[in-house]
């Protein structure tokens, strides 16, 4: 895993760390899941609990999105897949849907946003050697 | 991915939403790849940079960790895996003094012992069906 | 300023608050200004502590535009400012290249592209009766 | 908007930042809304979050208030200005009411608050060059 | 209390700042009480507003107690006291616990349990000198 | 340690917690000794930490100071003890002075302005039975 200091470890990307839409899905997963308990619950002090956590997740979910927008894709890789803008703008918004509900539909539908954008991300050179686990 | 409420959305794992050590070893990863750019530039505000990134994202690993030894294993694990309270003692350790190096092997350290925590964490039967990528 | 509960304060945007690219701007002067004071230091402890205020600050920066763009501004609106996807993704990713420069015009670029937004979130109908300071 | 890098960049004021009593009024206007909210709906799932959005809001205006208190205002502005600590206490002290509160005036009378302590503001001259939109 | 830089202000201990249980236990202690407040109530708005605040304090428990256990204690201690590591996980899943209840024994518990590691931390070496108000 | 539910637990107080001037005090002493290492060491690294520690303790030192103000100490206290609102002007503009110097008396005056404002706390009958380890 280690790689020695090269020049490929340029200003341009220090801030970014290292990136895998991994961390947007297990928060939108979060989402879905405490709808479903939410759902699931006659429990008004657990379903209580349920929607806090689901707000919380819900805008790390936000926050993770945003990363992966603005500072993982570059502006040659929104030309290249010129669908990206619309995708962010529906995956963040959709997270803002889903802190409003408590259908478990909402959930699903962030985190099949996200998988879009997971498909995507999978497919740039960028993308070659991050991930913790990289798709098959 | 959709689940509907079942019997199995007991209250003892509300607050858990989704595990995945994948969370600790992103953050991980970009405290090995901070102290690698520090490292590998010779620019004052650069090198500045790297340093507090890599404070911040140490942090992160600390909380992960902190919740898949407290939240994710239950007693019985611990039981099954006795290694497993010196393990996270060592990784959540080592985070701090990943912190404090601008070594990469002490980035490299960590990263290889939440790998360890990985292992296990994959092993346990309520990792099933867990985690963005499982392993294959 | 009082405004008694009317069938208006729909669900859709309670999550919403109160919009103004005020708190956008104030964050990004923040950036412009520590760039400024890094310049035109040669103490070695201050410039240090602009570095990570400009740091601080171009994150609020970034949450606060994500906030504009997938919670204030609607699918009608992107459509009726076809320019906003792109304007938000400069701003976002320009707050980031603010992160990483000690170069005033970097901060002052961001706080431009916060002046394009403003206008345009000046022009709607939702804006109507909101902000703080709305211009004359 | 750029201003050069003078001798008026003194250490005293890096921490600063830019200050705006904006930034207090924006979350004041937010706790005042969730209360007007929370009185005009009758579905739980909604009123609960308006409960946690009003707490979140109300802690950060009392943030925003502090900061112009001790960071902005000096130790002259409060001979010149007696009335500063105690309208401070009590814009405050009334922040922690409206968290307490779902009754809107009790939001209403928070951002009254702040009007007063945005009203001396912008009688400084330190206030002079401040702020986004300051007052025609 | 001011003491002079001497060579006890080595590297490995510069992020562990000043170590005290007194934080972990404060906030148990707000846990606790949220608990109590929320059972001697039946006002809704105000029982909703104890659940999150529970929820947030027992959050910050669990950070501080990491804290204590990965940074102050060494691999020395964890020798000297080999009930450290069990006590740790059992006051940190407690944390949770009382986090999903709202019983105040589970609280209770809490407390108990930083007292337990309270009366270790005072026995140590490396605590003396430390703390605000150290028992007498 | 646990008190029953009793009408004492008034709405009044929720939102408290437990107070203790502790919680300023020990972050209040981390910010002296980061500015004591800076000055004891000669390693850039070491000393970059210490700054930005050093800012984030001063900034928890502020909002703990902020909170004993404003929710502990009532309208009456402040009439009893007409010098609080300067104490806590002093001590929370010295916070914001502490992180611009690295002379650990500036460090020094913060801790003992925080004693003093202790001092008045334990005074009041509000404080009975308050604290982790109240002064015998």
């Amino acid at each position: 895993m280690f790689r020695p200091p090269t020049v490929a470890h340029a200003h341009c990307d220090l801030y970014c760390g290292v990136y895998d839409p991994a961390q947007a899905k297990i928060e939108a997963l979060s989402v879905l899941k405490s709808a479903e308990k939410y759902q699931g619950s006659d429990d008004a002090v657990f379903k209580d609990r349920a929607l806090f956590i689901k707000e919380e997740r819900a805008e790390l979910v936000k926050h993770h999105l945003m990363v992966l927008w603005a500072d993982f894709f570059t502006a040659d890789h929104r030309q290249e897949f010129p669908e990206l803008d619309d995708l962010f703008w529906r995956a963040i918004h959709q997270a803002g849907e889903a802190k409003k509900s408590v259908d478990p539909a909402d959930g699903q539908k962030l985190v099949d946003l996200i998988d879009e954008i997971a498909a995507i991300f999978w497919k740039t050179d960028k993308a070659k050697g991050m991930g913790v686990y990289p798709p098959g």
